[in-house]
Formats: C-alpha cells, sequence, structure tokens
C-alpha cells in the first residue's frame, strides 16, 4: 500500500490525539525485550529523571500479559512483570487520556481473562470465483495478499498496532476453507508468512495458520491424510518443525475439517480426537495450539427428514470425544449452535466438555447481522453471551479457556466498510480481555478515541446501544434464524433454505412456525443442555421469547410472556424496527459537522441502505406471514 | 481441439453411417459456386454419365435456398436456382437415406418457410465470474473461445455442417449481455471474427456478432452514444465497412439494449427505433441486418407494486413504434412475454407490429426446461406455438419472418450434455425450414441419423414425446412459472422470485395462486391480445387450463375444466410428473447395448439426475402448497 492511501486510511482508536496526553508528559520506559522497544517507538522522547509516567518491569505476579498501575505523588506508574503486560498496560494509559495524569489512586491489577484473544482471518490469497478476497468480507480486500500475491505489508503494521490496543495476542491469517493456492502456505510460500509474523510480532501478537487436514496429500504427496499413519505424523511433525524454524513465534494451526465439503478424519474412519492430537502432537515441541473447529454437521441433509437436527451436531460429535483431546488441542466451539445468527441459545457443547480446552468463537464480521451496511453494534450481544450463566458454577467467558472471533477488517480505508462497525472489533478485543466490561462503557472508549470526545455522544448511543436487538427486531423473529438471501446471506429470503441441504428450517405453515427441538415431540436437543436449562427451554411456559421459535413450534395465536401473539409479534416488531432504522439515521444527522466529513458520508450512506433493507425486511416478513396465517395486523398497518 | 477429441466427439446426426446411401451411388453435381464444391465434397467421388443421384443448378424459381427434387426412371435429381438451395438438397436426400432411392416420384418442391434460421450463442470471451464460458450453457464450454483466447475451429468446422443439415443459415457468435472484452470483437479482435466466419461460409452460414450499443463510447472513445449524434452515427458506419472489408457476407448485428443492466437508447432519452435505425443505416449498405430484442422491461421492479407487469413490458415499449424501424432492423421477440418459461401464452408482440419485421426467439438451451439435465424434447412445444392462430389471418409461424433460437452446443462431447438434447437443436432448424413439420416425425428423423435404425424407436418416443408436458407436470403448475432457484435457475425454490424486483411472482397466499392480468381486475395485460384471445384468456371460464394462473389469480378450490381442483390438479400432476420420470428411466434400459456405451452411460447419469430432481420438484411444491392451502391430498399421499 502506498503512503497516500494509509495517510488516507483511517486511523481508529488510535489518531495522534489519542497519544497526546502522554506525549505532552515526561515518560520514563525501563526494560529490555523487543516489545518494551515497542512501548518506547509510541513514546518516542523517554527521561530518565522527573518522569510523570513511569513504565517499568517489576515482579508482581501478573503473569505474561498482565499489568498493574497506580499513581502517587504526581507519578503514574505502570508495572508489568512480562514486556507484553507492559505494552498493554501503556495503552491502557492511551485509553485513560488525561485522566491518567489527575488525581491519586492506589494499585489496580489488570490480567487478561483469557490466555489467548484471537482474531481469524478468512482471507483467501487467490480470488475465489465465489467467496472473493475474503470469504464473509465486507471491508474490501485483504490486506494481505491481492489477485494472488502478497501485499505491501505497512497496512498490517498499523492494523497490528491497533489490535495491540485492544488487547489481542493472536491472529489466523487465512481463510479456514483451505483451496489449493492457500494450503501452501504450510510449505513452499512459508516465506509470505514468515513476513507477516514479523510485523505482528512488536506487538505481541502471533501468527496461526488455516491448513487443510488433506495438506499431506496436497503437498507432501502422500497416498493417505489417515492421522494415524505413520507416515502421516511424520509429515506433519518434519512440516511443523520447518515452520517453527523459520518463524519460532508461530501461533499453531486453525483446523475445519469434515465441514462443508473440507477434508477431515471421518475420510479414514478416525475420530476428530485422532485428528486434532495428530496436529497438536506436531505443535507441543514448540509450545504450538490447534484450534480444532467444532463446526461439524451435515450439510447435505434432506429437508423431509425432520429427525436430523443441525443444532444437535457439534454436541452429537463432540461430548463423547471429551477427555481426548491433547492439551494443546483447543476446540473451538460457535457460540450458538446453528452458526452466527442474530439470536441463538448458546451452544450446550460449552458445558459439555470440561477435560477439553474449549474457545468460544464469535463473528466480527457481520455475516448475518448485516454485512457492515447495517448499523449493529455487537458488544451487548457478546456480553450476554458470555456472561450467560450455563451451568450452575460458571458462565460461558468462565467455561471459556479462550475468545475466538472472525475478524471484519479488509482495506477499506474504514478498515470495517462500515465505520460504525470498528467498535465491534474494539469491543471483541476488550471483552476477550475482561468479558465482565460493560459494553456500552466499551463503546464510550471507542467513540472518544475514534470519533473524539466532542462527538455528540448522545446521539451515538441512541444509534448504537440497541441496534443489535433493531436488527433483531426487523430480521428473523423469535429466535427461528436465517431467512436471509442463499449465498450471500444479505437481506430477506423466508423460505430461502426452507427446502435446502443446510439443515436451517423454519416450518411456517398455516397454522405456525417454528421448530420443535424439545425432548417430547421434537428432535431433543433440549436434552443437550445442563439444568435447569433443558427444563427451561424444553417448557413452552418458561421458554423466553426471543427464543421461542428455536425451541418450538407454535401456532400463531400463541401468547408470548410479552402478552402478544406471536403473529401481532411479528407484525409489531417489524414496523418498529423498520421505524427505528429511520430514527437512526435522524440522530445521526446531529453528528454533522462533528466527524470527518468522508466518514460522515460513508455512514450516512449506509444508514441510507439500512433505511431500505429494513423496509424490506418488514415487507416480506410481514407479507409472508400474512400471506400464510391469513391473520390481519390489528393495528390494520400497511402489510403488502 | 485435437484430432483425437474431435473424433470422441459424438457424430449427431451426420454419422458417416447416414451418407451411406448416397455414397454407395453414381452421384453427378453440376454447377459451380463455393456450395457446390461443398456439395461435392461431401459426395466424394463424382460422374458424368450413368448417375443415380443428379445434383443441379436450374431455374426453378424456388428462391436463394429452394429446392425441388424428383425420381424418374431410375435417377434421382435434386434441382436448385442457386448453390444454397443444392446444399439444402443435398442434405434432404441424407435424411431420406435408402428412401431417396426407391421408387418414383414426381417433383416436390422445399423452399424455407423462414428467410433466416439464426442461432445465438451466448459464448464469452473471458469466463465470466458468474456467468462462466458460456452464458446459460449446459453443454461445457464454448467452441469459440476458450479461458480469453481463440480456440482451434475445427470442431466449428463439423458444427457448421451439422447446421446446414438442418438449415440454419445464420449464427451469432457471442452473447448478446456483451462485456468490455467480447465488445472488441467488433474492432481489433475483429480477425477472430473473420477467422469464423471462414468456418462456416462453405456451409452457407453467415455469421453475427452482437455489440454493445455503447460501442462508440467503450470502443470509439466518442462522449456519447446516442444514436441521433452524428458522431455515433459516422462511427457505427465506418466501423461496420471495416467489417464488412474483412467479411464481405457478414450477416449483422445483433442488440440487447436497455435491458438486465446492458446500455440502450434510453440514456440518451431516444426510442428503440432510434437505437435500431442508427445500426441498421451503417449496415443496409452492405446488405446486414441488425436483430433488436425486445426484451425490455423493468428489472428493478418494486414486487410491492401489483400494477407492473412485466408480461406487458415488450409490447408497452415496442407497439406504438411499429412502422418507425428500417426494413433491415428486425425486432426479435421472445416467444412469450416473460422469459423462456415451460409454459406462456405467446407474445401479443408478434401480432402488434404488422409494418416491422418480427423474429420469433425460441430457446433450445434448456435455461428453464430442465437445463440438458432433464430430458425435454422442445420440438412438441414450439410447434404449439409456431402453429397458434394468433390473429384471424395468421399463425406465428405466419406472422414471424424470421426464427431465432438460443443455441444448446458447447464442448461436450455429445455436442449438447444431455445426448438427447440434439433432438432439440435438430428439431429447431427443422421447423425453422418448415414450421408444418410435425414434431413427432422430425424425431423420428433424428433418431435414424444419430442413433441409427436400429434402436428402439418406441421407447425413444414414450421417453420423449410427451416429456416437455412432463417436465410442465413436475415444475410450476398452470402455467404460473418461474419458482426456479434464483441465479442459476434449475431446480425447486416457489418462493425464489417472489419477493425480488426481477417482476415475476405467483402471489400464492392462503387462499389462492396466479397473477391477476385481466383488464377487469388485474394488469390489463390480457388487453394487449388480438381478439378473441383478448377475450379468451380475459374470461375465467374460456381460459386455457394450462394458462391459467398467468391470467387469473383462483381460489384454490377453483375447479378446472379437467373437473380438478387447482390444488388437487397441483398434487396429481406433481406426483404424475414425477413417476413419469421414473418410468422414463426404466424405458431407456431398453436401449440397452443398442447405443454407444459412453452415450448410454450419460444418458444414464441425466436419467438418475432427472428422477431425484422432478422428486424434489414434486416434495418442494406439494409441502409448499399444502402448507399455505391446508388442503389435504384427496388421494392422501405422501406430502411432507
Amino acid at each position: 500500500m502506498s503512503i497516500d492511501k494509509l495517510a488516507a486510511a483511517h486511523s481508529a482508536w488510535l489518531p495522534p490525539r489519542a497519544l497526546q496526553a502522554i506525549k505532552a508528559r515526561r515518560v520514563a520506559v525501563h526494560g529490555a525485550g523487543r516489545l518494551v522497544e515497542t512501548v518506547r517507538e509510541e513514546v518516542g522522547t523517554t527521561v530518565t529523571e522527573d518522569a510523570e509516567l513511569i513504565l517499568r518491569l517489576s515482579s508482581e505476579r501478573l503473569g505474561d500479559e498482565g499489568f498493574a498501575l497506580y499513581r502517587r505523588d504526581g507519578v503514574t506508574v505502570v508495572l508489568a512483570d512480562a514486556p507484553a503486560g507492559l505494552l498493554y498496560g501503556f495503552f491502557h494509559v492511551v485509553r485513560l487520556g488525561e485522566a491518567a495524569f489527575a488525581g491519586e489512586w492506589p494499585v489496580e491489577r489488570h490480567v487478561p481473562a483469557m490466555r489467548r484473544r484471537m482474531l481469524d482471518h478468512w482471507d483467501n490469497i487467490d480470488v475465489h470465483p465465489v467467496m472473493g478476497q475474503v470469504e464473509r468480507g465486507y471491508s474490501g480486500g485483504s490486506i494481505f495478499w491481492r489477485d494472488g500475491v502478497p501485499r505491501d505489508l505497512d497496512r498490517v503494521r498499523v492494523y497490528a498496532r491497533l489490535l495491540a490496543a485492544t488487547g489481542i495476542n493472536a491472529v489466523a491469517i487465512n481463510n479456514v476453507n483451505v483451496h489449493a493456492t492457500e494450503a501452501r502456505l504450510l510449505t513452499d510460500r512459508l516465506g509470505e508468512v514468515v513476513a507477516v509474523a514479523e510485523v505482528f510480532r512488536p506487538y505481541g501478537i502471533r501468527v496461526h495458520l488455516s491448513v487443510s487436514f488433506a495438506a499431506p496429500v496436497m503437498l507432501g504427496g502422500l497416498p493417505t491424510a489417515d492421522p494415524l499413519d505413520e507416515g502421516v505424523r511424520g509429515w506433519w511433525a518434519q512440516t511443523t518443525q520447518r515452520v517453527y524454524a523459520a518463524i519460532p513465534d508461530f501461533g499453531g494451526y486453525v483446523v475445519k475439517a469434515d465441514s462443508e465439503g473440507q477434508p477431515g478424519p471421518f475420510g479414514y474412519g478416525r475420530s476428530h480426537a485422532d485428528g486434532a492430537n495428530v496436529l497438536a502432537d506436531a505443535l507441543a515441541p514448540f509450545g504450538g495450539v490447534v484450534h480444532w473447529r467444532a463446526f461439524v454437521y451435515n450439510h447435505r441433509q434432506d429437508w423431509r427428514d425432520r429427525s436430523t437436527d443441525r443444532a444437535r451436531a457439534a454436541y452429537d460429535h463432540f461430548a463423547p470425544l471429551d477427555g481426548k483431546f491433547r492439551d494443546n488441542a483447543i476446540l473451538q466451539v460457535k457460540h450458538g449452535p446453528i452458526d452466527f445468527q442474530t439470536r441463538e441459545p448458546v451452544s450446550p457443547v460449552i458445558a459439555a466438555m470440561p477435560a477439553t480446552s474449549v474457545a468460544v468463537e464469535l463473528q466480527v464480521t457481520q455475516e448475518y447481522t448485516g454485512q457492515q451496511r447495517h448499523a449493529v453494534y455487537l458488544g451487548p450481544m457478546w456480553s450476554e453471551i458470555l456472561g450467560f450463566r450455563l451451568t450452575s458454577e460458571a458462565d460461558v467467558a468462565g467455561l471459556a479457556r479462550e475468545l475466538v472471533a472472525v475478524s471484519n477488517v479488509g482495506d477499506d480505508p474504514f478498515w470495517t466498510g462500515h465505520p460504525l462497525a470498528q467498535a465491534n472489533l474494539y469491543a471483541f478485543g476488550r471483552l476477550a480481555w475482561d468479558p465482565t466490561l460493560d459494553p456500552l462503557s466499551i463503546l464510550d472508549e471507542w467513540v472518544d478515541l475514534a470519533l473524539g470526545p466532542d462527538v455528540d455522544r448522545a446521539a451515538l448511543h441512541a444509534i448504537l446501544d440497541d441496534s443489535w436487538r433493531t436488527y433483531e427486531s426487523y430480521t428473523a423473529p423469535l429466535g427461528v434464524g436465517f431467512m436471509v438471501r442463499p449465498g450471500h446471506h444479505y437481506g430477506p429470503d423466508v423460505d430461502g433454505y426452507e427446502y435446502t441441504p443446510w439443515g436451517t428450517y423454519h416450518f411456517a405453515d398455516r397454522e405456525g412456525v417454528g421448530v420443535d427441538r424439545t425432548r417430547a415431540t421434537g428432535t431433543g436437543f433440549t436434552g443437550q443442555y445442563p439444568q435447569p436449562w433443558s427444563d427451561v427451554y424444553e417448557s413452552l411456559e418458561r421458554c423466553p421469547d426471543e427464543l421461542l421459535l428455536f425451541f418450538h413450534h407454535v401456532p400463531y395465536e400463541h401468547v408470548l410472556h410479552s402478552g402478544s401473539t406471536v403473529i401481532q409479534h411479528i407484525y409489531d416488531t417489524h414496523f418498529a424496527g423498520a421505524e427505528r432504522a429511520v430514527e437512526m439515521r435522524r440522530l445521526w444527522e446531529r453528528l454533522a459537522g462533528q466527524v470527518d466529513p468522508e466518514l460522515d458520508a460513508r455512514v450516512r450512506e449506509r444508514l441510507d441502505e439500512q433505511v431500505r433493507s429494513a423496509a424490506e425486511w418488514r415487507d416480506q416478513i410481514n407479507t409472508y406471514f400474512h400471506r400464510k396465517s391469513g391473520e390481519p395486523d390489528a393495528k390494520g398497518r400497511q402489510i403488502y
């Protein structure tokens, strides 16, 4: 990327202004190590005496990444056991801004809740004929590759710095659907990974690689990829050794196996534990890990067969394998049982494998939540998921060892297509560090840093605080999911997936709608939950409204806890949601003149599209259910 | 293409066997001219005395292409005014085979009903990211180009010969959606057209080119493509002159303008007559013609707007322009008002423009009729269309000056993907020559020539005779159309186009289904027809069952002329149709050992897919309407 274009890229949450308070102070940085150097570079000139901010290594039992800070006698002090902690402490001071230099306060200790806070890029090297340069990417091209060749990495450097400021410490750089060219990153294109790793390294971020389970065949010329075959084990060991010779701090592998056409251990009659362990064994000598995705289901289901339930698949496949995975094999589980829908229950797999390291996977890229054309702040959704008390002992954040998310970043000048979608990337990093943070406070942080302290924050809150629920209100109702256009997944198509092999159905007929996943009369999925959730979801009376159609097939006249019937709820929420989109656009007008004109123009263009699209959702959903149920809208509004 | 692959290509309806009867005779060919030479090459050795077959030029007032033949005193004589007639006469003798040399018969005269019998290829030079090498092609790649470069034309030579044997005399070689690379065939890539024209020339086939209306801007660097601009007129004149300098018998241009995103005269506030005439004027000095497609409609329609009717569009746009087109501007009208659906009424435009040369366009490539995976013999459909008495004076064949069709040919070894789809290509040529031919007799001709006289013809008739109606029976019911998967158009998706901008709706709700196109209460489309059709289609009582839902929205309980209700008709036809597909597969078994094993394998594979797909259509359509209507199947069969 040229310097011109770099200059044109939005500075996100690290504009020069964000470092103003520090740059105005006398700062001392003590200690050695690459990440300490990074802090020195950030600070610029440092001093040895009379510092107003001191950052130094110490022994505080904060672990590799924690830091402590306090302010006493007009001096702010950041302490860390290790260089990475010092870097995170530095960015904490950046977030505090002038507040870091006011008053006095006792020692605060900050230690990350998750040992690994990771972003997965679904970037391709070659432009994929269907999925493009970035699969499910809505922010332009890849920052790593363009049309088959690596890009200048200047922008990756800026990205690494932005990520470090949120607390991210791991990045997988290529698509989990590993095509032929991308598979070669593991072998003869390893040099490209080396180059990227060098750019991430000064920011404490380790690079991971998505690999094909069939690599021994595709790349090694072996006759099999059977994980119990000695030749295969040897190939993975040797290949991994070569990777670490080039990248000593390489993070490890990410694998999507036996899923949506990707090869996997089932092809050899082996279990997924067998599959994951062969990679884990190859990585173990070097401290690497394999992220093994639990997203395994039958994507060639017959829609006529109501006994098969995609929601059950991950648990059915993986729960019996608990205890069989190596310590450095991380089972990466999507937060819900289906696929990143706007509303899903939490995946029961997260509670089902106490003897396995589980990573919970979120989706920052808005595949099913408006594709960065709709302003949807996902912080509240993730916060709700992470705080969900899945077992009597622990919430999801407590059960998970790691948090992973699919990145929403591309070569777009605003990084994320919709400028307001930056807040999602920022919030993911912050919640991965501390899942108990208030998502609306995180939003404040982002607004302050990215848009400055003088913008109309109340307007931004009014736009974004409820935006996830607004999006939910005008799309698929009551947790039923999908109803999106097949393929690209944007915009409404109520029956789009209804008669397909993908296992995503709503079963709407003249009488009612929803998927019966009860033990009593349905697929039995509710039985995968620990108590009380198993009984709560099983019960038509106790099931929360927002998940009703995920667990039950009910008549349109069924009365919700809210007092509304299902059909009237559908009409009401869709009229209200589309109206809210109009209101969001109106609210943005209040920021006119307060933000960069190009950013303003981009947001306006997206809000226009959101208003159009929300009306389209409203009308398609309402018309569909009106045609099917025959029920009039109690308020007599226009249904086409 | 290598000789090996050529040899591997199926010989279609001109295997060596087909010429056996002629080759066994003493043949005399008299006359001069390139096409007479072609006949000589076909015959091989010729004689001057004691001939049993004489082909010679004469003055019989048969026009440029007609021929006469008779048999007297043991000698078969073919006479023609011009070389092309002699060529067609020769292929007539090929079709007759041994019968051409038996008995005695008086003079028969054969003159083509249509002056131009044309195939349009929708081939691209570059592989289009969505539409591929051949748009709506189901027979492999293009025979003209591969991946951006021209192919060896050996196979085109074989193709030209096959077409000449059916009577085709014009071919447009590139896609009517003209992309950037393909636009250049008109200018700096003209050499590729020259090469193709040289291959078609010996078979009496003139080459046409699809061009972009924006060519003066795209290629000429002009600031406008306004058809009334003098610079634009001059550019077209000069460019066309250069084309004719290279290809003296060049056929002319094909234009899709102001349609589905293609540029056109509307962009300059001009009429389609203005647009067509600028090209016609450029072509006129050289005897060329422009085919101007009438396929103009609003493809960004709002589905909520029930007053707009895509079926009306061609008539609304073009009927007022009758008389305004140059003589060498041919208005190319799809046979139905929508888009090559399995069942549509005949387009009223065909009767609405008596002062305009109208070409009727058919679709040999099976975009909406099974994509050459389903065995669907289209001869009966086309025969029905051509024989439809649209006005009190004339049928469609009589109203049309030309017949044009989209080709189904690619580089597939069987030419057409499904080997039985060869019969469609063959039938199109034959019907364009003589629309009164019995399509089942044409099928006999093809079977004799392509599969040989010893195959189980009864089985083939049982498979193919009703195959179009069979396909109709398990797909969209009663003329309502579409219900296909958006984009690729294969397989069922009842609501796939229901809430889209494409203008193709069925309006099914709890009570009924169909599009009200009446004058009384609907879009008024019936008013575009001459009497009696305008009243017939307007009337719920008189409207033919098979078009009922094209013209009327009716309750599911509406009783058809057949005595069945609409809903029971839907169930019955779908069960029967899928069962017929199974029966077709069973019938094919009877041909085992009678045909080439590779052809046999290909047909079996396609029939398997047809059986699967027909069951899928049956179940999706039945389930959809069962869920919506709530009506049980009177026969209690399985509806999912």
